[in-house]
């Protein structure tokens, strides 16, 4: 196998591109794999989608050195439909709407290309080179500015029929829970995302102006400082309040996990994301809710992500050695 | 194609067995297909393992007159590792623990011989002969004395790591809900399966000695006599309790499918079981529960089974189709 197996990541914040040798297959079994040559930089974001392809573009031609890929990997933060290459919509970035992002690398690099949503990517990526390594069946879940997931069935992304299978981040595990933008109450997402957690402690604190008193001093009273890390910090300081929301939020994961593992019975659940750095009471809680909801004969393991944030890029190598 | 396929279905409460010629791929499109010999008897349940199994032997070998079957599919109503061909436990009868049921009917028969649960073989059923023809993905999901289900992915049954997949009956969808004989809250099964529901209604009218008027009136004041049937004769005639409790049923299914959706996306949910024939304005609330917990682009429909209480039973034909 000669040339190389080019892997890019379209992120909502940041655009990445990743080389290895075509050849490679050298991922090491107790830590993450690394790469021949790695470039990042931000997405324009607020501009238009032309300028993250065009900066993709430049990243790729830098790293090739003018050298034809053997084959490309891609993935896209936001819904793609992988049949037809064709990437749907972007909800970072104005003018990704059905944009051929397959044709238009082929036509590119002159080399085939194979595209997935990032959820699906990570999956994949973790699966081959990652904590997923040696499992067949399993759940990706990332809690960070939303949540979400992609499955691997018998070693392959599985889907669905729409190409929306694993939003477990929209399934409900509190019809009574918060409202979320999406419509419902207590689905995943608003009581597990970092975002969202942040908000429900601005609003706590504007409503009790005694509460919070860690959270507070952590912050400078700033409330637009609250973020998902901070309340971890603060909930490591003994902070009521970011304990509590932590906590729901763990719960709310664990019992997305264990209605998943009923549904479906995968063998491994893999989660990533800013959220799941949160310290080892919040790892717990998630295990121990999910075990409280799944039945006693349903056996899974939950483990955290080993390629961390660039589990979409290590997928898209995956998705390029499909293509060779 | 010569010979027989002989399909076998070990129920709670019922034994049955029927018989096609091999060749048979006549299903019908818009009606239920037919069998050219069917037996039934009640399963002695209460005593042993045994005796159900020397009443279908006797049925089969009525049927088949001394010839051997090209292939004997079967349907359990319980746990089944369908790889070893072994039945895992029965909730019903006892003695059902670690039964070689494959092996022992293969000796019986000189014929190859596949079982699988009655959740799994029924999806397949729907899948091959009724609602799901033409479908390649999707949930059959019964609603009855429990709530059960069972996967087609890719035109093939999904068992998952355990073959414990499906099991959306103890998905949780209220977690402050009333709590369940599996330990947890607001399970689909505590909330929507007959049972469950005949139990909050006695204890409803226990409580409330004027409440239920319309209920009362049906039974006879003998609350021993409710079931999910009486609550939908109860309903239909505008009873309060019956309504709510329903209403309550149909929408723990709706959110347990909405959710289902958004994490496998298959193409469609066919349900059967008793409790399915509540009535039109119960089927409304499963629908409009469901639509609302799954995501605007998560696409599927819910049908109502076309075989009936012989899913099961038509499921077995085609794991004995899959033999031959």
């Amino acid at each position: 196998m000669t040339g190389w197996l080019l892997a890019l990541d379209f992120g909502g914040t940041k655009l990445s591109a990743g080389l290895l040798p075509a050849g490679w297959n050298d991922a090491p079994v107790d830590s993450p794999p690394e790469w021949h040559d790695l470039r990042r930089e931000f997405s324009m974001g607020a501009s238009d989608y032309r300028s993250d392809i065009d900066i993709i573009l430049r990243l790729s031609h830098e790293m090739l050195k003018g050298q034809i890929p053997a084959a490309i990997g891609v993935s896209f933060g936001g819904p793609v439909d992988a049949d037809r290459g064709v990437v749907r919509l972007s909800h970072h970035v104005p003018g990704w709407e059905n944009i051929p992002l397959q044709n238009l690398l082929e036509n590119e690099f002159d080399a085939p290309v194979r595209i997935d949503n990032d959820a699906n990517a990570a999956a994949l990526g973790e699966q081959r080179f990652g904590a997923g390594r040696g499992f067949e069946h399993l759940l990706y879940i990332t809690i960070s500015t939303g949540v979400g997931g992609g499955w691997i069935l018998n070693r392959l992304i599985w889907r669905g029929a729409d190409s929306m299978a694993g939003e477990i981040g929209h399934t409900v595990v509190d019809p009574q829970g918060p409202l979320c933008l999406c419509g419902k109450r207590g689905c995943v997402e608003r009581l597990a995302s970092g975002p969202y957690m942040a908000a429900d402690a601005r609003q706590f604190l504007r409503k009790n102006p005694s509460g919070g008193k860690v959270l507070r001093e952590l912050i400078g009273d700033d409330l637009d400082a609250i973020t998902a890390a901070v309340l971890s910090r603060a909930a490591a300081a003994g902070d009521d309040l970011s304990q509590r929301l932590l906590d729901r939020s763990a719960s709310a994961i664990g019992v997305g996990i264990g209605n998943a593992a009923n549904l479906v019975n995968p063998q491994l659940f893999i989660l990533g994301g800013g959220v799941t750095k949160a310290g080892e009471a919040y790892w717990q809680r998630i295990r121990s809710s999910a075990r409280e909801t799944a039945l006693p004969e349903v056996n899974f393991d939950i483990l955290p992500t080993m390629t961390g944030d660039d589990a979409p890029l290590w997928g898209a190598i995956a998705l390029a050695q499909g293509c060779i």
